[in-house]
This record gives C-alpha cells, sequence and structure tokens, in this order.
C-alpha cells in the first residue's frame, strides 16, 4: 500500500521505486529530475492537453533530428541550459577567459596553418585581422598553445551547412604559438544569424516572443598542456543582437574590439588575448 | 549588459527574454519549466558528458516514435508524470470513483454489446463475469451511462498489439445502462504485461533497477451527461505486481475483487460499482 500513487508524494514514490543496488550518480539525477518534473506541474497545474502538446512537441522534435541535425541541443541553447551547464562545468579564477557554449559546427581535423595566414578561402565578407596573444593568470606567454578557430562565412554559413557551395575548412584553421603566445591570422569580421528555426523549436520561439538570430562572433577553442581547455566566441559588440544573443551566448568580457584599419573601410583588426586557467590550481 | 547570462540568475535571464504580447498561460508555464530545469542542473551539478547522455537519450526516444509506439508517453508514465497531470486534473469529490492513467491502448468506435455478452473472442484466458452498478454520490443508479471496456487478452496483449493473431475487438465493447443502473459482460479474468521495454525507457528502468510490468488489470471509461468522465482501471489484488505497477497507475480503492465461482477454477466474478461525480458540483 505504501508504494500506491498520491498526489501529495507523487515524486517520493517514484523515487522510492528505484533499486537498491543502482549507480549512486545516476540515482541523485534521476530523483532530482522526478522531484523537479513533478514540482513543475503540480505549480502550473498543467492539464491533460497541455500534457499531450508537451508530448506531441518532444516527439516532433526527436524526429527531426538527422546526422545533419540536433533539435534537442538547439532546444537546449535557447532555454540557457547548455549555457548553464557550460558554466557550472567551467568555473574560472578571475582574469582567466570565460567559457561560452561549443555550438554544433565545429568540425575536428581541421587544417594547421602558419601564423599570418587566410581562413576565408571564398572570399566573401570584410576582411579583419585577429591578434592577439595566450598567455596564463600571470601574463606570461604559453608556447605551443592550440587555437583552432571557425566562423561563418559573410553569408551567415558554417561551411559545413553548404557543403556545394563554400570551399571545405573555409573560415577554419588551427594556429600553435610560438614562445612568445603570439597568434595572428586573417579571416572575416564574422555576421549574426538565425539558427535553424523551421523546425519545433522555431515555433516554440515564435510563441514565446523572441527571435532565433545569434550575434556575430568567431569560436575559438584553445589548448595546451597544463591549462584547461578553454571552448569560447569572441563577439562584434556593435551587433544588432549582442544583448539578445538566443542561446545565451554573449558574456561582457568576450565582447571584443574590432577596429577600423587604414587599410580602407572594410578592413578591421580584432586583439584578444586568451588567458588560460591551470588544470591545477 | 543586463540580459547577459550568469550561472546565478539564469533562469531569471531566460524568462525575462520573452516577449510582452505572448499567450500569458504559456508564458507561466514555461517560466516554471525553465526555473526547474535550472534548478535541476544546479542542484546535481550536471556534467557536460551526462548532458551529452540526456540529448541522446531523448533524440533516440523521439527517433522510436512511430503510428504504433509513443516512446514519450511512456516515458512520462514510467517516472508518474501521466498519474500527477491525471491526478491534477480529476480531483473528485469522496465517494466518487477515481481516475487512472488512459493508457495508449483505447481504441474509439468499439461495438455496441448488450448486457451479458462475452467480449473475449478468442477463447484463450479465465473466464470472468463482470457485474456492478453505475451510480452517482447518493447512491442513485444512472441511467444512460456508457461503459466502454478494454483489456490485454491471455497472452498479455491487446487486440491493437497483434492485428493478424487475435480477432478485432477482441476483448472490447460498449455496454450502456438502464434505469437501474446495472452492467453485466462476460471477458476474461486479466494478466499482467510488461510495457514496451526494448527501446530507451525499457534501458532506463534497467539502469534504476525496476521492473517494466503492470499488475492485471481491465479498462473503463464510464461517460453519462451531466456527469464528469471516469477513465479508470480495476485491478486484480493478487497479482505480483500489484505494489510495483511500473506506470503507478494502482489506488487502494481500485483493487476489485476477483472471486471464484461454483462454476470451477477458473470461472470468476468482478463486481464493482462505478460512482461517478457530477459535472458541476
Amino acid at each position: 500500500m505504501a508504494s500506491y500513487f498520491n498526489e501529495e508524494r507523487s515524486a517520493e514514490i517514484v523515487n522510492e521505486r528505484m533499486g537498491r543496488d543502482i549507480n549512486p550518480r545516476f540515482r541523485e539525477i534521476m530523483s532530482s529530475l522526478v522531484r523537479h518534473l513533478h514540482d513543475f506541474a503540480k505549480e502550473v497545474e498543467l492539464t491533460q492537453e497541455e500534457w499531450e502538446f508537451a508530448i506531441d512537441f518532444l516527439t516532433k522534435t526527436g524526429q527531426i533530428c538527422s546526422e545533419e541535425r540536433q533539435e534537442f541541443i538547439l532546444l537546449s541553447d535557447v532555454l540557457g541550459f547548455s549555457m548553464l551547464v557550460d558554466a557550472i562545468n567551467n568555473r574560472r579564477p578571475a582574469g582567466a577567459t570565460e567559457n561560452t557554449v561549443f555550438g554544433p559546427f565545429h568540425v575536428a581535423g581541421a587544417p594547421e596553418r602558419t601564423m599570418g595566414d587566410n581562413i576565408s578561402l571564398d572570399g566573401k565578407g570584410e576582411s579583419c585581422l585577429f591578434i592577439g596573444r595566450v598567455i596564463d593568470l600571470n601574463g606570461a606567454p604559453i608556447s605551443g598553445a592550440k587555437i583552432d578557430v571557425w566562423s561563418d562565412n559573410a553569408d551567415g554559413f558554417y561551411d559545413v551547412q553548404q557543403p556545394n557551395i563554400q570551399p571545405k575548412w573555409n573560415n577554419r584553421g588551427i594556429f600553435t604559438t610560438g614562445a612568445d603566445g603570439r597568434y595572428e591570422f586573417k579571416g572575416i569580421k564574422p555576421v549574426s544569424y538565425p539558427i535553424p528555426d523551421d523546425g519545433p523549436v522555431g515555433q516554440m520561439l515564435e510563441h514565446i516572443g523572441r527571435h532565433p538570430y545569434r550575434p556575430a562572433h568567431t569560436h575559438f577553442l584553445v589548448t595546451a598542456p597544463g591549462f584547461q581547455k578553454l571552448v569560447t566566441h569572441t563577439f562584434v559588440g556593435d551587433d544588432d543582437y549582442i544583448e539578445s544573443d538566443t542561446v545565451f551566448g554573449v558574456k561582457q568580457s568576450l565582447v571584443a574590439p574590432f577596429a577600423h584599419t587604414p587599410e580602407g573601410p572594410t578592413e578591421w583588426v580584432s586583439k584578444f588575448d586568451f588567458v588560460l586557467a591551470p588544470t591545477h590550481p
């Protein structure tokens, strides 16, 4: 009788049913999830019709997923859940460059480039020189750091979204720092773009009165032995969407300067230092 | 700056982003959902790998859904969420028969039967006479009540799960009460069965140390003008799984007597009155 369902103790009853010899971490996660899900339903007094709507939404979200599309990650992103998980797992000492979401467009194995190379292979967009250093918390240069960079092209698409239009590895490359910790390469000043909004997540955004845009940004994955992996972007500060990134990826410290150069109105320079935190403080 | 992400105010920041002119109920639901999801991630300090596991689980759960299978409903069921939503939406005055989950196996349009008919068409299983009355809270008979009944067969499958094996409408039928409110029909003493456990939900049950079985039950949908729709089961009390229904559908008041009859060891009688609550108390 003790285990029969009742509304008041619903979550406890479900959680008490778990076996004795299960993985303790899985028990902790599932217990908390069940408690919060039940609290949610009770708080809003979810109706049967709303439950049916939710079942249908989740089903459609799963069914639109494919090799090229991950709608559940998109859902996690627009609800700020991805950024929260990123934040929880990447708390850093003051002064270290902050993390932000990894996103779905990184491709492992990009070509190794030489400092000064241009990673924009399609000749589109406004040229930008990216310069700076990879340093530790004391400002000392980090030698042998790998800077894996990727961004959209001037039309707002990553190369993998347009395999028949853009050159392979367009706006991608890996640079390795020398003893001075410096990096320097050419690319484009990135542009803002909408996340795929023709599926269930796009419809949800419309219902909650939000746009699907991300402000212009360049992705960086910076690694060096003895230091925490840094997954981040630099953002263009005057972007229309800088204060309303649909995936909540912007942090104040990641808004980078993009300055004009004497070479012309479509020539930019963006200087940004990556400060890595040590693996073992 | 105010809307940039930070860990501490993560849920508020996401919710503040919602538009002004959206459906107030949708705002209430989404705000609560975001708050509880973020609280969950913070409480367990969800790791990146666990997040990836969850994304993969949800994706597989969506992708296994088909015309014949609804894995997200199954997930909701085994987490007690379906029962909770049912409970919230069907609070009844004392004395009224309690609701339980509808389940995925009801089929609209079952044949109208005459009192006394046998709904078991495949000749399998132990015969059972179901008798009782449909009455109001004062014990007065309700005339013209429709009793839509469905159950598995003796092998533990509903007819729709075995379209090429069982006769169509096996163990299904609709009965209409007369002035005395009485019903009477023959069927089988139902048997316990596992929910479909060869998908992601089955794997989850295994990880939390739970079996996939439902105790034996007969489904009833009882409707009458002026009364609240009753969606319920009656359960066989001595079933091995009566205290551990994997979807938490059992309530003490729904455990029905199944008594032997003088006709033989495989002949049963189960007497149960359905007490309907008025639509407008």
